[in-house]
């Protein structure tokens, strides 16, 4: 996107919202089976210090990384000292002004309310299912990811086009309250919430007579709520407050 | 399993179902790029041969090796040379009759297959999003595999139990016809490819108003009926002729 076109970004976001409900379905089918998160559990010759799920997702990493992935603005790394990408990729002029997309990277946090959403989404206890469960952790967190990010990215930017003059005042003057509030329209995060809950059903619906494990679909709608929008809030923050002028 | 359980075996088949098409509509999002199949077009550095998504199948498989998923029976891998397991791996007993489980390995048709189903679940031309696309072809072949694998060793030994005398006759005479015949539902295969149209459309029916890209449920019955049925009873044969006495 050279230009951000608001219509484009919430088309974008919305169809993520299908991909991570689809992403926690899949997780749900296995039990939380809590020991793929303890540390120095994991069972992994050589690799005595990280959860079998930390391990996972730093070996998916190293392979997203050399594929380029995280060369794309939304795809931020959850890892540190990942290799270099070994794939010539050429990448659309972005919209983005920023130095660095590190600058917004809000993936520990993410990792944290990740692994407070699992034990609500799946049925208690251990089917010793650990490596689908940590290859389906991996999917399902790296599209929350992907959704956070690119909606702190874009949305951001789109706003601060729409009234830069209020938005670099604030930015200058420090004042994340004003931010926050110019960045924030309930109706639109009133619709989201409806809507993620709707579709957790509807895809959950398909499940019909089989035995495919569900859940609550006011699980999504509240990690909406509690996690992916002030996280994305957050990130827009993060995105201003070091946006080049 | 240690013994085949007819119910169990149809339920964990009916759930790969949603997967699949959850998967194939994840990677119906991207164009066809049609580069990404083209070996020696990956643009990966020192790699000159594999096409960019048979790289990525194979990093893919390198990792999952290491995390044992291979270990699982109906897990075969599309790729040979694989590193060791480097994790301890504790397996229920399997009910299965097998020396080695690739004596059931169809991954080179399902990979033909899949080449196949691409330009007709996607939009033709090139977006140049390759990375997302050769990720999203992984997954969905993998899941693809793996319904069509356990199929093929479950449900043969599933059904060799239940008239042991009947196929153990056929194996011995080499009588191939007869196995199939043996192995043959065509009510089941109604049942299935009846239930795989609705739940295509059930499942891009969230879709709604937004942007997100549909194809014709029609697509993935024919899929099912010329390949994952015809491909699972293949492996049915297989299993069968290579079983323990």
């Amino acid at each position: 996107m050279t230009t951000p076109d608001l219509g484009q970004i919430a088309a974008d976001l919305e169809n993520l919202e299908e991909t991570i409900i689809a992403r926690l379905i899949d997780r749900a089918q296995w039990r939380w089976n809590s020991n793929v998160y303890q540390p120095g559990r994991s069972g992994f010759e050589g690799e005595t210090d990280l959860s079998l799920f930390a391990l996972r997702l730093k070996y998916q990493e190293e392979m997203d990384a050399c594929f380029g992935r995280f060369r794309v603005p939304e795809e931020r790394p959850f890892n540190k000292n990942l290799p270099n990408t070994r794939r010539s990729v050429t990448l659309p002029q972005s919209c983005l002004q920023l130095t660095d997309y590190d600058q917004v990277n809000l993936t520990g946090k993410i990792l944290a309310s990740y692994l407070e959403l699992i034990p609500a989404i799946c049925q208690a206890g251990d089917d010793a299912q650990y490596g689908s469960s940590v290859e389906h952790d991996v999917y399902a967190i790296q599209a929350i990811s992907r959704r956070i990010h690119y909606g702190a990215l874009y949305v951001a930017e789109s706003k601060y086009l729409s009234d830069p003059r209020a938005y670099r005042t604030a930015i200058d003057a420090g004042d994340t309250e004003t931010l926050v509030r110019l960045l924030t329209r309930p109706e639109v995060e009133q619709r989201v919430l409806q809507r993620v809950t709707e579709k957790t059903a509807v895809l959950q619906a398909s499940a019909g007579a089989n035995t495919r494990k569900t859940f609550d679909p006011a699980i999504v709608r509240a990690y909406y709520a509690t996690h992916i929008i002030p996280l994305t809030k957050e990130g827009e923050v993060l995105y201003l407050q070091n946006r080049r002028r």
